[in-house]
């Protein structure tokens, strides 16, 4: 049957919007800006916090809350955040609405707020308010803090999962004696995202600085995973700031020290949003439709039973339900965090065969497991991979006792085949260039990430962002020494920094 | 040392509040009404997430995530609920603020929304404004859908986890083809509260109606779990709602039955907030502090090396740590949802062991385990249950090799008593009462769960509760028959009601 996915080198925009939607993602809803997370994707948002989640406390970390609602005298002590944040915020101003004959419900003018609250757009003014009170001893250091929550940003363009007014995240804050523990946890939290990157979303990621012109306002600097998307444009997934020790004292939290002085903490923060969904999507669909590393599969297997006629059916239904048994008790050992393998037969009678491989293949399922009576009669079944092309993606009369380890021995193939894939398309699809004339052509077409030399100056960054829509996305910590000039200017430059154009 | 914490019967209050305190779990904000839930509390959050996501998972429900905010004319589309919410909400009605020179940070005119948002109080409109387009057929149902979300109700007496303008919860928000099945789910979810607070919660809770003057605005009929706190006060921990069709009219959903028919789908709404935090600590804590019902306790077991010499000290922190290792790896099969008891070990240097106890004590760790130079020698330790009273608290020469075996052993006795012990003061507490008299005489002294006849009026109801501040708190199913005359106007009633002062 015809996909009702636009294809990607059609229109790539469309592509995604198609993903989306048909894969039961996500929607937009009544209100401006602000998605509705649909099941399948809220199930790959829990897959993505359970993992996170996970590494954040085996890394020393505690979950805890705080006011959605932030005084914006609050927001107002930290200049830069300031600065950064007021242009697009929710604002509440009153707290009560009234009915009036003929007006309908309005808001009751009496119940104006003394103060406006801001939503949050991110949480530090809050947080470090909070710490006041938590800190006064090194012996209360380091605080290591994340919150789960939702944030708002006023955006104006939006694009489900990428930029939503409302989005969900996770926000570390911590608290450190010394400077250089504060920055070791900056580089620690980055080791994370890259790790989680990898190893579950399996998308490869450059490891960085931001330039002063991209990092977060309020932060000293600002490390960022930088990922490619498939029509080769950059996605910041995750950022890791070191905020020195701006908001200690735009707060005035001070701790003593184990020489009794009085110190100012310091300070950093950490983010990934369900923006990382976005990310996924870019990274591995196809024009078929999502296609998600089986880690953060909501369903790893699907199994539809194959039957013409209606006493064939029982047998066949039986016997995909043990399988299914079978599949979720096999040792997987501690791949999916001790959690077992989720397994759906797919036993609606209203739907043929084909109907289902196609809603299952758009909905992302790594492997599919097909089981007819011919197959039951030789106690086997035919396995088929999502990410595989044509032949290779089947296997036909695999003995239905060694299905498990089979399906399990495909997922891990496919977790690993996935990553590779995308490290293979980043390296085909970055390149060095020289001159400023020659960026400006390569950036444009083929497009990518482009190694180039700069002079480390706001200005230039600027020129070049204005010229071309491509910004610095990442100073890689593993760059090569590798001195030159700036395209630019012709300034002296260390080694290269990675443009491209971003969403 | 002397507790920091006010006794129970000399301020009730205050003990709450102290507890809340002085066990880390929650403190107020700079925000007004909104309160920071710190790391020990969030965690008892976090467990109670988890066995209720499993729960709700397990009875086919799946998670989403609708928006924060909800537009002014969605909620004055279904009456009852715009009333019901109007009163208490916190209106956004703007989107930016802007520096302006002399005036720091205002709210910029210029960015008013066209219509006002709504941050949601709780979602029903919003989500039947979705449900729209996701039923069209009697195939897309039923629709079992719950969110984990932050609301907001703009409340003017808050008290920490009882009542906050902010807090957590889940709503669950059904669409079925038929009343009869939208009712099934009410009672199937009511039954899930059910058995988590008295399995999880060890909370004995009363189970049935609301009356019309107690329902949710916009139900046809409220079901609750009703729980006694020990100042003898009620405290509704949880409702599930049957909506009937209210929302699908006041969103037009129509789906076409089987029968070809277009029909409105019936409707349910359940929810439990981070109240039940609130719940837990009143329903067994005591005047050392917290007490935990072991399932839902952040932390099973602490424990305490116990040494005087520089030299004595690593031998013991190793077998403690070492201890700490076979308690984790002991087998306590679905006890915990299949995962470990959780185990710290206080090796912290700068404190004695008495103010360790204390601490854990406060922050209520059901089991301690005190392990010193001469329990290393005979290869036991010293057990301590901080539910039980004086000498029955304490268990010497518990041999190493049994400890984890006898830990679990506790935990469980634990978890049971405390449910039975709540049980009991709950029997002690409640009374029939036959006259007015003696109504309004027992509400105030000894106060309780009073059961009473009523005529089942709205107006006989709000007498009772103008005369006395109790309301009635729930219609149990499983009241026994007992005809009689209502105690106020003296017309017939079919069975008694259990009236309350509440929270």
């Amino acid at each position: 049957m015809p996909s009702k996915i636009t294809p990607r080198d059609k229109d790539y925009s469309k592509w995604y919007l198609d993903i989306v939607q048909e894969a039961g993602l996500a929607e937009a809803s009544g209100v401006r800006g602000c998605m509705v997370i649909k099941p399948h994707g809220y199930a790959i948002w829990e897959n993505i916090q359970a993992s996170l989640d996970r590494m954040f406390k085996d890394t020393g970390h505690v979950n805890a809350y705080f006011p959605l609602f932030i005084p914006k005298s609050f927001l107002a002590r930290e200049e830069e955040m300031a600065e950064g944040f007021a242009k697009e915020c929710a604002v509440v101003t009153h707290h009560r609405l009234k009915a009036v004959p003929g007006q309908g419900l309005i808001v009751d003018p009496d119940s104006k707020l003394e103060e406006e609250l801001i939503v949050r757009p991110t949480s530090e003014t809050i947080i470090w308010n909070t710490y006041k009170n938590w800190i006064q001893s090194y012996r209360d250091l380091p605080l290591l803090i994340n919150q789960w929550a939702n944030v708002v940003r006023w955006e104006m363009r939006t694009r489900l999962f990428l930029r939503t007014a409302e989005f969900l995240w996770q926000e570390g804050h911590t608290a450190h004696a010394t400077q250089a523990e504060a920055e070791e946890e900056t580089r620690r939290i980055l080791d994370v995202y890259r790790t989680f990157a990898e190893d579950w979303m399996a998308m490869p990621v450059l490891c960085g600085p931001k330039s002063d012109g991209q990092k977060f306002p309020g932060a000293v600097y600002t490390v960022c995973i930088e990922a490619m998307m498939q029509d080769k444009k950059a996605l910041q997934a995750g950022t890791s700031h070191f905020l020195g020790q701006n908001f200690s004292k735009a707060f005035d939290v001070k701790f003593q020290s184990n020489e009794g002085k009085l110190e100012y903490p310091w300070a950093t923060s950490w983010g990934v949003s369900t923006r990382l969904i976005g990310a996924l999507i870019m990274s591995h669909s196809d024009d078929q439709g999502l296609v998600l590393p089986p880690r953060l599969a909501p369903i790893h297997v699907v199994i539809v039973p194959i039957y013409r006629k209606e006493e064939e059916r029982k047998s066949v239904v039986d016997a995909c339900h043990e399988l299914a048994q079978a599949i979720r008790s096999h040792d997987i050992g501690a791949w999916l965090n001790r959690n077992p393998l989720i397994v759906k037969v797919d036993d609606r009678d209203q739907h043929q065969p084909g109907f289902k491989f196609n809603e299952w293949e758009t909905r992302g399922v790594p492997v599919r497991v097909e089981l007819g009576p011919r197959d039951l009669a030789a106690k086997a079944c035919v396995l088929a991979r999502r990410d595989l092309p044509g032949k290779e993606a089947k296997l036909m009369g695999i003995p239905l006792a060694e299905a498990p380890a089979r399906i399990f021995d495909w997922l891990k193939a496919m977790q690993s085949d996935l990553l590779e894939k995308a490290r293979r398309f980043r390296t085909a699809n970055s390149f060095h260039v020289e001159t400023y004339d020659d960026f400006k052509k390569k950036i444009d077409e083929p497009g990518g990430f482009i190694w180039a030399h700069w002079d480390g100056s706001r200005e230039t960054e600027n020129k070049i962002a204005a010229d071309t829509m491509a910004t610095i996305r990442c100073i890689p910590f593993d760059r090569s020494k590798d001195p030159g000039k700036c395209m630019v200017t012709g300034k002296p430059s260390e080694a290269r920094v990675v443009f491209a154009k971003a969403y």
